[in-house]
């Protein structure tokens, strides 16, 4: 269309993919990426180190056609597998369907099949260790500095931000904010997290099943466990900063160890060095960010966290993210111009990132508390039924999970009228019907 | 308590008023001010020209004993003066007891009286042409530069913040938004507004009423007039940036007079020079500011529209403002240590600045649309039949406006309650009793 330059800051998995569909497309493009190539080191970099990839993920990767290429690295997970306080354990499965499961996948795995893909047909496309250093609104002049010194500006070029919840390219909008009208929040939970590993059998073995996603709802706190290719499980403890049960609280070896014997006693004894790892590891904080627009004329456009960061209770941060992508290649094809294009994405793109953040936050409550709640065991229960019978039903999960068709604020209206139908239903009779409810659901037209 | 210097960023209102505040106690301070001394010059400064003082802000100013100093600029307004759109005038008094009116005052006297006060005690304290540069929030570094190209580091001082919606001095808790989990939001209206002057009669003589605040509500837009000294009002357009009736619509002289002759056509004629002065001033912003924590140790804290910007549809701003510097002013008599006082600060003023900015928004919708509407005037007629009767009996507005007894947050929830009653009440009653609404009020323990 035009002949300007493709910036993208941030070579994590959103400005990854954006590089390879770009590419893909012959737009010439470069990528600035404040880190090291993360191919040249063993370990992960700071942020969580397995995600859950679904269906709005793939279906991007479909569209490049690597797919097949990265689902190999993923485990897939059928089920959350929910354990009590008393050793009891729970399955519930997400689906009902084929295919209906999620994919445990190493963040870094799935970063460097991006970045291999894209300098395969740019070799140089990415450039590291070279951050984001400075952004000047009125000139149109992004200065980015490499770690030797070296200063690059570039200059009426068209920047994708993909540098994350805490993106500089954001002070694009934010230097100009009054002129913008730039509409802006971060807000924090009072919850941090701790990624803690549990390691494989000596064997090699997982110690604990991989067909799930495990979970140990305690209330106002949990910890929950994604399997790993090499048969140890990334266990993320969430808890509160302060107060009971709180971090604050967990300042001594013994302190630790008292905690997780009587939290979570069925994995406590499977740990190797659990308090030494606690101590070392640091706690991360949970931030959902919006903003709008996330565009200026067709000079830049924020996509992925720096345009929408949520909290991960929803599975849907990384998988909203390549959804950005999958939709700005469909309007790229679409539309006429870059200003079009970057007006056309921020329109369809804000109601449904939007929706994800408070689904996102709906599901912190019910991981945490909900799903040890026996009218919740029954609802669900009786919703797989459901799903069994007539397959035109979706629970709510599986309308924003395994319906990439539907955007996520129709699922979640959908999904939210359904849970409440249900379970006003399972409240109301001890032995629900299964026509009865979907004659009740089909009368407000929730299906489709 | 200690000997660090305070700084104060910024001399508006809130800025001089604190100033004022600290150097009656005896605290060694600087203000720093981005703009010329505004006595220098017979220009008003950007902001609006004149703005309602009320009860909250006066509670302030007796405090420092200037209360009479500064009111004997103020024009009295008892009433709302709401001008229909066939010429029709309807009065309604804002209260019903001796006292219960606001005061028209200009921005630039009162900020001159406060900073003329400050400089009796110490005269170099204010430091014009100064803006604050850069915050280094690790190092507790403050850079501040002049007009002149003079670079002032003050370091380890202890800051305030008083520089207004887009506060500079925010950037200290926003530079470590995750170590401190500063939560922030900025929201822009759809709206904009744009300042006209009606000038005096030529014999000097106001050519509306002065004893009011007049408001042309128009449904989604409108027009409100403040009186001042000199014979002239100050007029202020609140209209949408775009669509109907929208700032993009008045593009040309005729489309503004034709605008103003369809719409304002009682005051159309009165106007010198309506569309010259249309096409020179400016379109201002409506922006929402919240924002938590408010400070950090001992070491900064912001106030006012720093810390929490509203729109202007209470008229409660400024008297926002100098009621946390009334508060502040207490809490370093009540509290041994500056790291107690900015922390009680932040605790009780936080959920009274949120009331606040609900309520202004609230108020936006009822000037521009509800003060129009037939059930909305019953019910407002009604309750001032309610105040002359019960005199423990006060409206929202006057529950907000002048009782600053009551904090914002527990006049907004008794205010609310109250409508929601009263509303409903002259809905079912075609001549509603005073008795009977008066005893349900009374069950629900509205009074006190």
């Amino acid at each position: 269309m035009d002949d300007k330059k493709n910036i993208i800051v941030g070579a994590g998995l959103v400005g990854s993919l954006l590089g390879l569909t770009l590419l893909r497309k012959g737009n010439r493009t470069t990528i600035y990426e404040a880190r090291s190539d993360m191919r040249m080191s063993a370990k992960a970099s700071g942020r969580s180190i397995n995600l859950a990839l679904s269906h709005r993920g793939i279906k991007a990767l479909e569209m490049l056609g690597i797919k097949e290429q990265v689902l190999q690295y993923g485990i897939k997970m059928k089920s959350r597998i929910i354990h009590a306080l008393n050793g009891d354990i729970l399955v519930q499965d997400y689906g009902t369907r084929e295919g209906e499961y999620i994919n445990s996948i190493s963040r870094k795995t799935l970063n460097e099949i991006l970045m291999n893909e894209l300098q395969k047909i740019q070799d140089d496309a990415i450039v590291f260790d070279t951050k984001l250093e400075s952004v000047d609104s009125h000139q149109n002049e992004f200065v980015f500095s490499s770690k030797n010194g070296n200063r690059i500006v570039e200059k009426n070029c068209r920047v994708f931000g993909t540098d994350g919840s805490a993106s500089n390219t954001r002070d694009y909008f934010l230097n100009q904010s009054g002129h913008l009208r730039f509409n802006f929040s971060q807000t924090y939970q009072n919850y941090g997290y701790k990624e803690l590993t549990l390691p494989a059998s000596p064997s090699g073995d997982f110690q604990i099943s991989s067909e799930g996603l495990h979970i140990w709802p305690r209330g106002h706190f949990m910890m929950i466990a994604l399997p790993n290719p090499d048969g140890s499980f990334t266990c993320t403890l969430f808890a509160p900063f302060y107060g009971l049960e709180g971090f604050d609280s967990l300042r001594s070896i013994e302190e630790v160890e008292n905690y997780f014997t009587k939290y979570f006693p069925d994995v406590f004894t499977k740990f190797d060095d659990l308090a030494e790892q606690f101590f070392e590891n640091p706690i991360g904080n949970l931030v959902t960010v919006k903003c709008s627009p996330w565009h200026h004329n067709d000079s830049v456009l924020l996509l992925g966290d720096a345009a929408h960061a949520i909290i991960p209770f929803y599975g849907q941060g990384m998988n909203c993210g390549f959804e950005d992508v999958y939709e700005l290649n469909r309007l790229i094809d679409e539309k006429k111009n870059w200003v079009e294009i970057f007006a056309a994405f921020t329109d369809c793109r804000k109601s449904n990132s939007d929706a994800i953040a408070d689904l996102a936050e709906d599901n912190f409550v019910e991981m945490r508390d909900k799903v040890g709640d026996p009218l919740f065991q029954k609802k669900r229960a009786f919703e797989v039924e459901l799903e069994k019978r007539f397959s035109n039903y979706y629970s709510k999960y599986s309308l924003v999970t395994f319906r990439p068709d539907l955007p996520y604020s129709t699922a979640m209206k959908r999904g939210r009228r359904q849970d409440e139908i249900l379970m006003n239903f399972c409240a109301t009779y001890a032995t629900p019907d299964l026509d009865h409810a979907y004659s009740l659901l089909q009368e407000e037209g929730l299906f489709g």
